[in-house]
């Protein structure tokens, strides 16, 4: 069996399991006050040309977006998003359960447009009864977006200033942020993101590390007492060195970069495979993760030897599919899954 | 430097990091859903002859608590815990976030007494204003407490009994549970545990492993939802294999036990060593913790080659300092300690 | 000036005030426990012919659904709803700020469509992560409507099936309930209610009393601990007996029919006389809300005279408007309108 | 029966049902922007010889305390209170719901002594894990307290001053605040809270309206998005004149002051006549509420005539019962008081 289900399946990347082994039996402060906590800060900052920024480092996903989120919107507001973001959708209501709305608008390919943003915000202060209403204190973005697709430079450019225009912080949600700064049409870099945003993840889980994601503040204390709202959330580390000397490997030498270039790289070829082999895309997504449109058969038959998710069904005989590459994806991988193309062909012809 | 500031200084036990290296490369499902989480909760239910039981892996304490606590409460309820109690003092506030208020009762030597839980819930009921109060839903306990202090047997049932009458859960915080287990004067089992709570956890972070936390809920769907509230805790791992291969290797031959009682061990030679120094014992601790009473200048002299952690001040010229154990702790390190309060008593002579 | 913005902008009914003035020197219990309220209590169980309901008062309607939603969900669940729903749109992000998504389902004439809602339903729990997204626990509606419209008896019934088949509870915001019961069209009456809901409230602010809700829960305990729950929401009136009075006499007789059909057939003349001016409606309302679209110049004129609220521009140059009638409405009133529209016809043919 | 329960159990004073009376018919906007509020908030303002005060009215003391607390406190911050503050005791967790935890300090005759606080805060600030705890981000007092004693300008003064050296929010809860002005030993004024305060409240409910709170913020926008945080606590009145037009006759040529000046001057006699008949008092106190020790068969005898409250049983054979004035308490009632309490004399003689 050939696994495409997700970028979290394997363990972590060869050289952060060498590190772990390597360190295991020093003794070290908890809770992100060592010395590899404290380097992969500064390697952090650098790569952000943020000198200044506060990065902390948590376990996972959800909780990173519950915690900052919370950290930047006041009691009375919610945060705006996309209808098919994370949060809106598949983080069990954690927003919610913070006290806050998730104000999800409609978007297109994943993405927030700057117009629609725009008009809901003329919209919200031209209502009369905005008082009664859930004010947006922020915008959520994610980058790649939940559909693999990416914001220009020039969109978030075009996103920020209409965040600021409105006092509306702006964050990035960057589960898979490595996946975008390695995809070829990316012209978005890190120190962008630290310039446009007022806090953002790079996320570590989907790109080889055991778990692990890197909070970025890139003016520090726009969140109040973010140590302890971390500890609040649940979301310190007790072995906090952990993560850092994850993201200290992660981030040294490029080797984010060089995992997340391989990765996609290997999306596009797959992405083409189906392409050449007649089928059509539900989006074209630059990224690790790629999203095909098949007819219910044919999806039957490739189970046989691939592992991939149903993404959604369109119409009565087909239903999107999602294949995602990641850090331990191979190129005999794809052979299989071309392969598995090819023979489906010759059974068609039969 | 020998370090004694608290258990979860160093990485995990050698066989836990065998097992992370063998399986990196393997794909399985996430959250949970592998066959090793699958294992590890087999051998648990075995251990805790409770073979129903639903088991959740989660990656820390205050995670663990806040996802638990707030499952087995409802709105209106509050949680009865001694003031020295964990959720009380040292997370932040979690219980209170998630909408429930932490009712402290006053304690002795970190134990809830039955009879001052009794006289509470008496008095509470026979308030005619108790509608208008915080109504106790639960009773959490830590075995050992904040201060390594266990409970008998005969006292949890004594506590449960209470529980049942008045309608409470009884939860138990396990952070350092193997400790318990290990100690010379414990006759709580973990059968037992299953027998007289709605839900208690087995600490993994504090016995060997990187991270992680097991939720035992002896009777299924005692907590409605479980899978999602963790998921909107944020505390739901990704690659939750991680926690399940932990976990098994922790439970298989006892590894837990032999981890547990070599620092149980190793902390009786320490107290003693203090004791036969002449210095007095703030508390008299079975398990891995010890805590001490030291004149201020002993701790100055002590810090040089040692490393604790000051617990409070006792008067003007002396401290209460604690002294931790764990898994990576050597007899050489108390050879160390023994030499320290040697040399002292020389310094003293002179 | 004659005033149709809302039916909350007089004081309350002569016989309420009436009531208030005679027994004003009176000392009674406080927080409901007075004989009013219970006489109240004992008329709405009739009315309901539901004797086991449990009833209680709240002084208003988003802190009777915050409280009564909150009550009635687990931890990880939420309320669906139309998008166009109170709840969803001006209460401020109650139902979020007590930790519950809104759940929006699109609607039609302000209704949540029976097969909107299946679908959603079959949707949601084909989807293999439903788990990590949060859970239907309820459906609410309201009756009549944001917009004015019923829910039939045939599709309450309905609706509450599938509620059953899919474990919600269902609750139905009243806060107009009077205009409902009153209308021509209706057929749902206060038993219907009790027998299909799990709780629903007959709003008092909007039919002539100076404030209160009473909630009703047909099958008691239904929401534990209710009396706590409405003190935490701060929705507990000391001075209860003033609820219970108001409620009292509004019920008695018939009171708040007779009231609520003079209002809705003011209602009824109102619509047709804009209708035979020749304007359309932005939809059909039975009850005492009305919504017209009217050209921005002709709502500039009326404005000179009559006080009504914008409700949303359609398209350049009209823009939809309502007009609500109360219990303070008069025939006289409905006089100065139509005359106004007759003297913009006169205007408009010279 | 004589009642002496508590403050609320009488309608409203004549002067405010008379204005009620009067102004029933008339039409206002909604949610406290009719002229009413407006010319209250302008009689406040000048009370409080605070010209920028910002003043909302909200329907009762838990609602007021909930709203303004979540107001004041960032997430990850508590309120500091003493152990018998209303809002530790007897608002079934209303600010826990809120995500926020009472700190309570021990007190003393009901207040929070300024060493005390200093202590505390010096402690938490020294030790080594305070961002692991969670952080006091304001101080609430109530004047007079739960036990109807006094804070004198000087204690105001001091508290104060450590609130801002520690940069805490001080915030006084005024359920009963028209009973402190109007005590003889009071030295505090509307325009000290105001200048010593960042917001406090002035209660109706307590002092002859049917209901209603006035929150006072001497610095507009201390708590942001106040109207919105209201309406999301379900505190926002649709019929908001109903509270303008009562604070507007309550605080019109010293209402209040003549008012609770009755009802402290009848308070007075009611303690003297026990002391006259030889009982001790639990407190003393200078206001409104009085708390005396009396035997168990004493209260029962007492009870057959008088309405009272338990407070709490002393020893065996006596409990500390309370007596409350208010404006409808009459100088007969205190006749008849005297006189129940010389039978008994007479009783015990033979």
């Amino acid at each position: 069996m050939t696994y495409f289900d997700c970028d979290y399946m394997a363990g972590c990347h060869p050289s952060v399991l060498q590190r772990l082994n390597l360190t295991n039996m020093e003794c070290t402060a908890g809770y992100g006050l060592d010395p590899y906590s404290e380097r992969a800060r500064r390697l952090i900052r650098d790569l952000c040309a943020c000198p200044d920024a506060q990065v902390s480092f948590l376990v996972g996903g959800t909780q990173t977006n519950a915690t900052a989120i919370d950290g930047l919107l006041l009691r009375h507001q919610g945060v705006i998003a996309a209808d098919t973001a994370h949060i809106n959708v598949h983080e069990a209501g954690a927003i919610e359960a913070a006290g806050h709305k998730v104000l999800s608008l409609p978007s297109e390919q994943g993405k927030v447009q700057s117009q629609v943003l725009e008009n809901y915000l003329q919209q919200f202060y031209a209502d009369d009864t905005w008082q009664h209403m859930v004010q947006p204190g922020m915008l959520y973005l994610s980058q790649p977006t939940e559909l693999g697709t990416l914001y220009s430079l020039y969109e978030l450019e075009h996103l920020s200033a209409i965040c600021r225009r409105y006092h509306l912080s702006l964050y990035i949600d960057g589960a898979r942020l490595s996946y975008a700064l390695a995809a070829e049409q990316n012209d978005v870099s890190l120190a962008d993101l630290a310039r446009l945003t007022d806090a953002f993840y790079i996320g570590g889980t989907k790109t080889g590390l055991l778990f692990g994601e890197a909070l970025v503040v890139p003016r520090p204390n726009t969140i109040p007492a973010l140590f302890s709202l971390v500890k609040q959330h649940g979301a310190l580390l007790a072995k906090g060195r952990l993560l850092g000397l994850q993201f200290e490997t992660l981030l040294t030498d490029q080797l984010y970069l060089s995992i997340a270039r391989k990765a996609v790289s290997l999306a596009q070829r797959l992405k083409n495979a189906f392409l050449r082999s007649g089928y059509t895309l539900f989006i074209d997504s630059p990224t690790n993760q790629q999203f095909i449109v098949l007819p219910n058969e044919v999806i039957e038959q490739l189970h046989h030897d691939l592992s991939f998710e149903l993404w959604g069904s369109q119409g009565e005989n087909e239903s999107v599919v999602r294949f995602v590459t990641s850090w331990a994806t191979e190129e005999k991988d794809i052979d299989a899954l071309e392969q598995c193309l090819a023979s489906l062909k010759t059974l068609q012809k039969k």
